[in-house]
């Protein structure tokens, strides 16, 4: 029976039209990024299990795309299996000491007990548990064992080895979560820094540093679907790594102007902030445990305001002093410079917050020196995306205002990038760009331009194989010249079919047809059509590849 | 501990030379596509299971790549286990039932027959062979059961288990084949035609017909790796769908020609076949169902010669009478005219045969008319691949004589392409491109372009932040000119780090370096240095700009 075709959630097919239109958008950040000195690298679709694994928290971990083994991949759990079998086996030992050797109440709890003990001396905890549950729950059949009939008996024995049976798999022979790295070694892709770091660590004898590489390509995640977040999606990622220089940063902010401005997507908002002021600020208020906590409040500020703010502070556990000392944040207006002046307000005490300060100030003036194009640069002390790995700056790009859209771009520095593959001291600053999302935002401002959709240019008609034959002459000639030009396959036979393939042609958006009859043939000419104008102009071949070029 | 980086097998990493050739490969074919009228769609890295499975031979389905499921994926194998749970608890009922009844060996194999009769009675042969067969090997246990103690009583009883339970989970629930739809219902991409199918018949009302579609897109496959053969690697495909006019065959003859006169690449050897003829031969010396052999044979012909091509076509079963009427085919020589005349002599009696001479005969005069530009069209009778599907023309590209190198492209007609997801009738004819072996073959003869590495163009080393910042004003300015320029992100301070720089922009080819010291800073001018020449001048902005750009 044939299949009714369909794709997996949360993946997408993309027709002509969405291909160009995102090409449009990689092309164009490509080409800003080896304008910027960036070089490409490519890594493979899957890594091997250990390089992704436990490197992005246990969500992470339980969101990666596991592969199965090839071959007889269930060959490492069976082996594992082969102590199930010997804890089967004593179970059903268990279960004929009770029967032999009950007759009261406290004999069956002894009983039970003692056999435990017999069969299952130097076993885990867990499984004594799990026995004494299951025998438990059947203790009234046990001790009512004689009287049963020989089905009842059967019943009784197999109802109580199910129940043991199915705990005790998920628990050790199937558990979904214990058993993976017995039958998968591989895992998809899940971000492009972490294959990134296993690169830099790989091929660091040939690689010169500081290393500029970006990379674009497909990632995959085990997320829930829903509007905007897909299970297959691209990241378009530029990163440097071996050198700590501000200047990175300052260029960071440049790269994304410099983008922005060539998709012609004008004003959006370049946030940045720096980790060492989010942890200057919780030395200040003696909270370094609640970062988290304090930027998730202070975030709510416009919307809920300031009193409320402070209580969803108290109720986190920050202390009355330490929400006294932030005072100056709920005021924090203004341009660049005045929020800087409350910042320093707040941490002129610690020696990480001021730090943090005058990385900003570093880069700010850098960017107020070199101006952007069309972007603006914003601090937001309230931006705390990546807490759990970036050291310094931190970026995250909005869409213009009145364009409802999360963030578009977003990265930040981290000083230890390749650490966990055993290369110490790298310090690493990287951007990313949101391709899904920018999609929408000039989908929405209709900014993708005209040409890059446009296909086919021109479409032979023809009537015969003889007709065919000359139309395909000129077509390959204009190919020639760069020309898109098609022939329609099929000859014209019938006037229906000459206005299927005028329909082709419309259907299509190709602006021009060419038909070339017995009278073309014999005159070496084309009849041109311009199919929205309808005119129709006879040319020699000079002159259509003119028209067409 | 840190791990030490890898990535799986057959896999790859691409570093940016690599990624530039690769890209200058796939671009070229893009643009040939493109001028062709194709195209471009993509479809998701995984499709469902049943969209793959089937479609590839049971060799094929080995060799896909399959997801494991999300979340708790052992738990459809739990819920199919329950069964097991029963059949255990029963394998311990016959354990039992043989225990109290058996007395002297006959009562031994009558007990056990009765026993799995009375607890397995509707259940598999399988599990009743496996079961008569395992306590067949403890039998001397069992009726010696009596003399041993309690610990080689239990013994026994484990041991009985575990061998039965082993081989109960190699053939039910933990068997790799079978058990795959429970724990995976996601598959990786194997090719691109059989998503191109179902993408056509899912889409099929926004599809104007006949539909050109190239694809350009990772393919993954469980394969063993060896030399030129990876689990991950490209296909550049271009397929028709919905016509059968020849003139498809005949453009895609000129797509290739372009392609690789495009690349450079003269002298390819476009071999041509047609599935019809290949049939036609068959039915004439009455051996249908020995086409493979008959082919496999003939394509040995240069290296054996005739009389051993005979001799393994006897052995194959083909009649010496079947054998003498293809004496022509021995002598198969010259120009695709004469080949053709001997290949008519045969096949006169065969109908199909005679009409994929005619296919062939029209494809060749149109090409003859055309004209290729650097590759040459060759008849190859034993051209057999993909048989399994092709239903007409059937093509190989060979690379030019001289270069030791498997087939760089293939394709071919096949008459019911979308049928597998219900929609009939659909005829489609593509090609393909060998993107690693072009890759080898461009290597091998030089022919890669050398401006297709050329990455950064000038690199700026500063002397202090201030330098720095008059630098970066250069760079950004140079940038907005589309030259690739690098700020060298530390300031030098040392002769040594100087030499650093100077080798950093060596050792990436970086063919100039721009200095900006105190002095440069002053006069407003930059220290141009040619890396090769070893030259330098002094520079305002203006002229800068004009020598880099």
């Amino acid at each position: 029976m044939a299949q009714k075709p369909s794709i997996p959630k949360g993946t997408r097919d993309f027709n002509a039209a969405e291909v160009a239109k995102r090409s449009y958008i990689m092309e164009t950040i490509k080409e800003q990024f080896q304008v910027y000195g960036f070089q490409p690298i490519e890594t493979p679709s899957f890594e091997n299990s250990e390089t992704l694994m436990g490197k992005y928290g246990d969500e992470g971990d339980r969101l990666i795309f596991k592969i199965l083994n090839s071959g007889d991949y269930f060959k490492d759990l069976r082996k594992n299996d082969v102590k199930i079998a010997l804890r089967v086996s004593n179970f059903f030992g268990v279960y004929d000491k009770i029967l032999r050797s009950l007759d009261d109440d406290l004999s069956f709890s002894e009983t039970l007990r003692e056999s435990i003990d017999v069969y299952f001396k130097n076993d885990d905890d867990y499984i004594k548990v799990l026995l004494n549950k299951t025998f438990n729950i059947f203790k009234e059949d046990f001790l009512n064992f004689k009287n049963l009939n020989s089905v009842g008996k059967e019943t009784v024995k197999s109802d109580a080895f199910i129940a043991f049976y199915n705990e005790y798999l998920k628990e050790y022979s199937m558990n979904s979560y214990k058993s993976t790295t017995l039958i998968s070694e591989k895992a998809l892709r899940y971000d492009l820094t972490v294959p990134f770091a296993r690169y830099v660590v790989q091929h660091q004898n040939e690689i010169e540093f500081p290393f500029k590489r970006y990379q674009i390509q497909p990632v995959w995640r085990a997320d829930r679907p829903q509007k905007g977040r897909f299970r297959e999606f691209y990241q378009c990622d530029a990163d440097v790594v071996g050198s700590k220089s501000l200047f990175q940063e300052v260029e960071f902010v440049q790269l994304y102007d410099a983008v922005f401005s060539a998709l012609q997507l004008e004003g959006v908002i370049i946030k940045i902030n720096n980790r060492k002021i989010l942890s200057g600020i919780a030395e200040v208020i003696g909270a370094q445990d609640k970062l988290i906590d304090f930027t998730v409040a202070l975030d709510k500020l416009d919307k809920i305001g300031e009193e409320k703010v402070k209580e969803e502070m108290r109720s986190k556990g920050i202390s009355e002093e330490g929400i006294a000392k932030l005072q100056p944040l709920f005021t924090l207006k203004g341009d660049f410079g005045n929020q800087v002046e409350s910042l320093k307000s707040i941490l002129n005490a610690s020696e990480i917050g001021l730090k943090g300060i005058e990385e900003l100030e570093f880069i700010n003036t850098a960017i107020s020196n070199l101006e952007l194009k069309t972007a603006t640069l914003q601090l937001d002390v309230t931006l705390a995306r990546g807490l759990n790995y970036y050291t310094g700056a931190i970026f995250e790009v909005s869409a213009p205002d009145g364009v409802k859209m999360g963030s578009i771009g977003g990265g930040g520095r981290y000083d230890d990038l390749t650490g966990i593959f055993g290369l110490k001291n790298m310090s690493g600053v990287g951007i990313s760009f949101g391709l899904d999302r920018i999609y929408l935002v000039l989908e929405e401002l209709g900014l993708f331009p005209d040409t890059i959709t446009e296909a086919t240019k021109v479409l032979f008609i023809s009537f015969g194989d003889e007709e065919a034959m000359a139309s395909l002459k000129a077509v390959s000639k204009l190919r020639e010249n760069g020309v898109k030009a098609e022939l329609y396959p099929d000859a014209v036979t019938s006037g229906k079919q000459m206005k299927k393939q005028m329909t082709y042609a419309n259907r299509r958006n190709i602006p021009y047809v060419v038909l070339v009859g017995e009278e073309e043939l014999n005159a070496k000419t084309f009849a041109l059509k311009h199919m929205e104008s309808g005119e129709q102009t006879k040319l020699p071949f000079n002159e259509l590849l003119e028209t067409l070029k």
